[in-house]
């Protein structure tokens, strides 16, 4: 780590001036480069979109591109012949290093946990970087030298984070300047499965992380602003406090609270506002039936059970439950989570053969992971099912010199192609890429540690998303008091 | 701590062969020493009756006393002239050398993460420590080098943990010598309020640590083995999973189930017993309602809340409900938590004047310590109030060459003399005073890293606490089958 130690007293270099000796070679007065390299580090889920889209600007605009993966068969089959396709290890210092030195631009695809190792070299060899991932507290901390250095490390520029931060903003920012009071910002998004593809009694199949599905919302409360008043919800309470919403064309959502919406007052710049509310978008009924997993404690990731490997679904699911001399697990587990005998609740579990003597197999799971298992054998996609994202604004205002009050939502729709080419990928891979062209054509001029909060990245990437079929859908109306 | 390396290669000392000066120069052949020198860490609630007991043996058996603490005022009011009191930081590592180096035994009352210290300095200089607490991950790393020096370090030899060891060990012992089969054991114990101070509807005050007692049950899941099946409960169902017990002449308890049981399987021999449960009591109802502060996130101690030094009692319950615009705070708890208006949790959280105007006043605090705030104000002991501790332990077992089965409870009830000579004083610093008596007269010839569950340790002890008041009571009765 000693290698990457931050260079405190690094000259100030003003703004928009190239710094790296690459940059002064190619960069033309205008900003545009006359010619640039870069490297997409990391080849998962969103990596064919971003680099299909790089591949399509290269010729125009003089771009050499070389992808890095620990992995490089299936790449290749994805790629342009010209592109360049490197098999590397983050952990090999030397061959970071040398890949990184190389280019004029990184992106970074790797899990989040991996992007500061990459931050760091980039910051020792003067690249910008691009990430769809959160900022995290480590990346934080090289702030001052990557503003000093005049480069532009941009992340949280995928879908959510990413398109969430974007419309938002488009919108929040056209509030203000039209002299309006915001009153409420709630923001839903939510990665589901298309309407033809949803043929199970959870109306839902995992369609990106499953990890991250099973474990969401552990840790902290869901935290938010209602009304001018905090509110902490904790995990045990969180899936049985939800709202729903209606997509024209889509039917019914329920949402519910995602993590901490209180750091996006800062990031939208809504303080004052009354209501800021994020959220994570499911089918009616969804939550209801995921609680009784939190109930009896089946999500929990922290600990290993006994026995694992030659245990049933069914003597899973007692280890939740009380001891009876006769009643079945069933009957125990609707008796304990009372749940009553017509509940729709009862389907979901007995579609998941939850009550079943199927066996684990599992040598060492936590709860958690022996639920996974059990959800992946269910909610695995088919060959021909795709994948849907939907993303939610609302945004209550008083109207300018009024005492009326408008209430504005606006949409976002979008199906996957394939099974491969999902609503995801699309809509992670593809704003990532528009940052990267942006920045190399020379219209992305600001410098230092970014989100895509701002005008002059989200314009011009939420108009060119259009052109993929990524747009938002506004709806206004009269909100009236008390409702 | 390089200071507190541990020497791998220390060479093995032969079991009770002294190796230190000390021990060479003042112990006979019987294993009593001539004289002795105990030095005492740590002056906390249960140290008084633990030096008292030392002082009162010292003139027979010659034992010099030290009592270091960080405080010495209050110590000096309560120890004999002879006693030497010693102003001590446990992280000024040169002091510690220096007191334990010219003593022949330690013991630490100081709170249980500083024990380590304690005992890499023991170790370096050859001496064996006694503590109250349970043993640590830390300490059980010195486990072999302990060992290899002839030492004893004693854990675990107060009340809990520490007379339920004891206690229980001499009844498991018992029913295997005479040829029963053990089918289950169950413990419980409470820190509780004597019935004669007992004056609120929860029937609890904080008698030991209150953020202890704030955070109860929080981490990994509640484990324990019912009818040979792992059973695991979380902690928000902890608290919704009782068990009532009687105790002749205090009435009736409940217990919630008390971490992980299932380790006592192999601290206690209980290897294929169906049944192993250890659980804390309560009064009856405390569990319900406390069940609402965990519902609410109110024990959540991992976050700072917003705003807390201005907030209301009521506006901090508030923050656990959902908005609504006209109904009061204690509806919207009622409401939310499903509590029928004749319910008694009513009565507990109205007497703890949750829903008053009061204001916390906290500059900055998590959940968890705004509410032990609320209660610490309520729960506190009056100047007459006496402590309660109250152990109770089942076995089932099935007797040797019959059919028939035996339910054996035995149960400790021991209540404090005064607000400061506690009863959780006493069975804490009692016991441990009696193993450190043992050791020191060479009636406890075991070595390495200990805790009392074994004969050579309870057996003297029990019968010795027995002139203190502190005296199991045993009740046999048949046990029917199906009950």
């Amino acid at each position: 780590m000693q290698n990457h130690k931050i260079n405190q007293k690094a000259k100030p270099v003003s703004r928009g001036v190239a710094s790296s000796k690459s940059d002064v070679k190619t960069k033309r007065s205008d900003g545009i480069r006359k010619e640039a390299s870069v490297l997409v580090i990391g080849a998962g889920m969103s990596a064919a979109r971003l680099i299909n889209y790089l591949e399509q600007h290269s010729e125009k605009y003089n771009w050499k591109l070389t992808v890095a993966d620990k992995h490089t068969a299936s790449i290749k089959k994805i790629v342009r012949p010209e592109t360049k396709v490197v098999r590397f290890d983050i952990f090999d210092d030397k061959k970071r290093e040398k890949l990184i030195k190389e280019v004029d631009v990184v992106v970074s695809l790797l899990p989040a946990r991996f992007h500061i190792e990459v931050a760091r070299t980039c910051l020792k060899f003067e690249k910008s970087l691009f990430t769809a991932s959160y900022e995290s507290d480590e990346m934080r901390e090289l702030a001052d030298e990557i503003e000093q250095k005049g480069l532009l490390f941009l992340n949280e520029t995928g879908l959510d984070p990413g398109i969430d931060h974007m419309s938002a903003m488009n919108i929040i920012d056209r509030i203000k300047a039209e002299g309006h009071k915001l009153l409420d910002f709630e923001s839903f998004t939510g990665g589901l499965i298309a309407p033809d593809s949803d043929d199970n009694p959870w109306h839902y199949k995992f369609t990106w992380n499953p990890r991250n599905v099973v474990v969401a919302g552990q840790g902290e409360p869901a935290k938010f602003i209602q009304e001018g008043k905090y509110k902490y919800i904790p995990y045990n309470r969180l899936f049985r406090r939800t709202e729903l919403i209606e997509i024209e064309g889509y039917g019914r959502f329920e949402g519910y609270a995602n993590r901490d919406s209180l750091k996006y007052i800062k990031q939208y710049q809504l303080e004052g506002v009354p209501t800021v509310y994020r959220g994570t978008l499911r089918r009616p009924g969804f939550c209801r039936a995921w609680n009784v997993f939190v109930q009896l404690g089946m999500t929990d990731d922290t600990y290993y059970m006994e026995n694992t490997e030659n245990m049933t679904y069914r003597e899973f699911v007692n280890s939740f439950l009380y001891y009876h001399p006769s009643d079945s697990v069933r009957t125990k587990l609707f008796h304990y989570m009372h749940i009553d005998q017509d509940s729709d609740i009862i389907e979901k579990l007995d579609w998941l053969e939850l009550f079943s003597n199927k066996k684990l197999g599992l040598k060492k799971a936590t709860p958690a992971q022996a639920l996974q298992h059990i959800l992946a054998k269910k909610w695995k996609l088919k060959p021909d099912d795709r994948d849907m994202i939907v993303m939610w604004h609302k945004f209550i205002y008083r109207e300018k010199g009024k005492r009326s009050r408008k209430e504005l939502t606006s949409s976002l729709v979008v199906e996957g192609k394939s099974r491969t080419d999902t609503a995801m990928s699309q809509t992670v891979g593809l704003p990532l890429a528009m940052a990267v062209k942006l920045y190399l054509t020379g219209k992305l001029k600001v410098t230092g540690l970014r989100i895509p909060n701002f005008k002059e990245i989200y314009e011009p990437i939420l108009e060119e998303l259009k052109e993929y079929g990524i747009e938002f859908k506004e709806n206004l109306k009269d909100k009236l008091n008390g409702s």
